[in-house]
């Protein structure tokens, strides 16, 4: 076995690995998987994962890969090459995905995805069935990508991401929307109809609402729930809480 | 050993598994673990994870449940069979659910809930303690139920979804808030009061805001930000920065 | 080898633990780690993950810590004494974290960031780089801290969370906002400008919409898309499907 490959990991034989390929301790490599040259395979891994939708495709990934630890790949799924991804990534089965493509820590793709080239997906990204996304786009984290226009049903609509779009953070597209190129769609939104080209989109932000100590306690006594240091001091030591008491005491908080 | 436990898995003699269980690779399974006959659980699983709250009760998990890779399960849950989990799912103690339960990639189940029978949570939902969840439930990605009317306190409120009832992708139902009878809380919603059965609650949805070409740096020049392209280029070739310097000066973009 | 360190264990000779320090199953510790007397690391852990930004630091880790399974640490962090984590956490390089730090299940920080004292991260919770947290601050469930003004760009603004405050659940905070002491940012709100000390700062809740039975199905049949049970019904047995075709036949729902 080359010296790259951890004596823990179970590499199987029938995977197709190219040259000065490593992987990490612990890493599973199942049967129906092609991964290029000069790739890196972190540890506690499994790549090639079957199911029954996959048909006994291969999982290929291109040259130079990093595929950080923790991460998961089913088969029937192409990257191009030099694939990079944080760690704990899930990619299901039936995306084609082009070159140079960035995935980030926790980031879900649930397969039948079509992604171009240069596309930057941040931490926990969740790319919804049959979602298409162009080249240089780039997704950030907590995102969704939908594709039920009532859920549940049978009806799905992927969304649309074109060339260079930016979808910021928080942000939900309903099913079947299109992002034109070039557009921005702001953090925390959720956009319903399609972005126009070149176009800001975006939803509302938090606005002031008065001082804390509005709000009161649920507990039967309706004294005031903030500074929740009056009420909330479990596991911190006694010298905190006595710190804190001279601070209520004294007016200054 | 069983030839259906993986020689690399760490199963305690203690566990009851009935006929026909399998366990992946490198999975853990703990003393007080009960699965039902036909079961299969993933690689680099923990079942059974005891703490301080779990007095030392089973883990029990019915008939035909398949757990995939990467999930965590604490003692002291009680799940119907036909259990289905996504890849890292964490189940904390004192859940007790009933039977065709659905739980996706990531979700997380903090413990002290009551969920009924035929269930579907996606991706990445987070369920806080003491919520209660009815029969035929639908809850979408990154939707959070969440317990604490004020945090932090320890005043403890769990919300309530009924029967039939479905809550879409990454909507909060505040404490106690209780999501009536085939009601539907639309995407990106904060539910802050109860949903009578039957209606329909959304938030507010994106709006077109402007040109992109609005939004200037915030590096001291005053650039504009958008298309992004023209100021931000690391990691991209040589060859796609010519493509877009051409673009840009042709005013195509 | 101690007894405490599970056979399965890969621990690098170079790491310094202290007395009474174990270490679980399958779980990885590298060269430049320092583990605190009485701590306990779960299974399945990476410690010390080593990058180029690294540049050799120890991961420093006080007394007393409990981290669990499945979390991954890098080099060149360091946390004071009495550390806890929950499951499969994320601390990436260049951390510098204050003593009593609690951090949730799935959460993700994501380096060069400044804690102080007794902070409660919740789950999921996304701290970008160059945030600055005080003591005694609480995050909840879901809540993004941002950095880039005008994303995707060279241009990184950490947010500032000042001592006492509290960010409730799936809140985005934008660049260089800052938090003030004791203030409150209510659940699903998105933060764009600084929260002054001692006030509430919220979003907009959802409203009621109607009824359910008002959205069409779009397959083209323009059917009520609710109640669900009327046309989605994979995967539940007959004698449930039965029921509900009575129900619907009753004009129960």
């Amino acid at each position: 076995m080359s010296p790259l490959i951890h004596p823990t990991a179970l590499v199987s034989p029938k995977a197709k690995l190219g040259k000065n390929v490593s992987i990490g301790q612990f890493t599973t490599i199942y049967d129906n998987v092609v991964i290029g040259d000069d790739s890196e395979v972190g540890a506690y891994c499994e790549l090639g994962v079957a199911n029954k939708f996959s048909a006994g495709e291969a999982l290929e990934i291109g040259v130079g890969a990093l595929i950080r630890s923790h991460s998961i790949f089913y088969e029937a799924s192409t990257f191009g090459d030099r694939l990079v991804t944080g760690h704990r990534v899930t990619v299901r089965e039936k995306t084609r995905a082009g070159a140079n493509l960035q995935i980030g820590t926790l980031t879900d793709i649930q397969g039948s995805c079509r992604i171009g080239d240069y596309v930057r997906m941040h931490s926990n990204v969740h790319v919804g069935q049959h979602s298409t996304i162009g080249d240089y786009v780039w997704i950030f984290p907590y995102v969704v990508l939908t594709n039920d226009p009532h859920p549940p049903s049978d009806v799905m609509r992927g969304c649309t991401i074109e060339d260079y779009a930016v979808v910021a953070t928080m942000t939900t597209i309903l099913p079947g929307v299109k992002v034109g190129k070039h557009a921005l769609v702001g953090a925390h939104s959720l956009l319903g109809a399609d972005a126009q080209p070149g176009k800001i989109y975006a939803g509302k932000a938090a606005e002031e609402r008065g001082d804390v100590t509005a709000i009161r306690l649920k507990d039967g006594t309706r004294r005031p729930a903030y500074p929740w240091i009056r009420h909330f001091r479990r596991g911190y030591p006694a010298s905190v809480i006595a710190q804190w008491e001279k601070m209520l005491d004294e007016g200054l908080v």
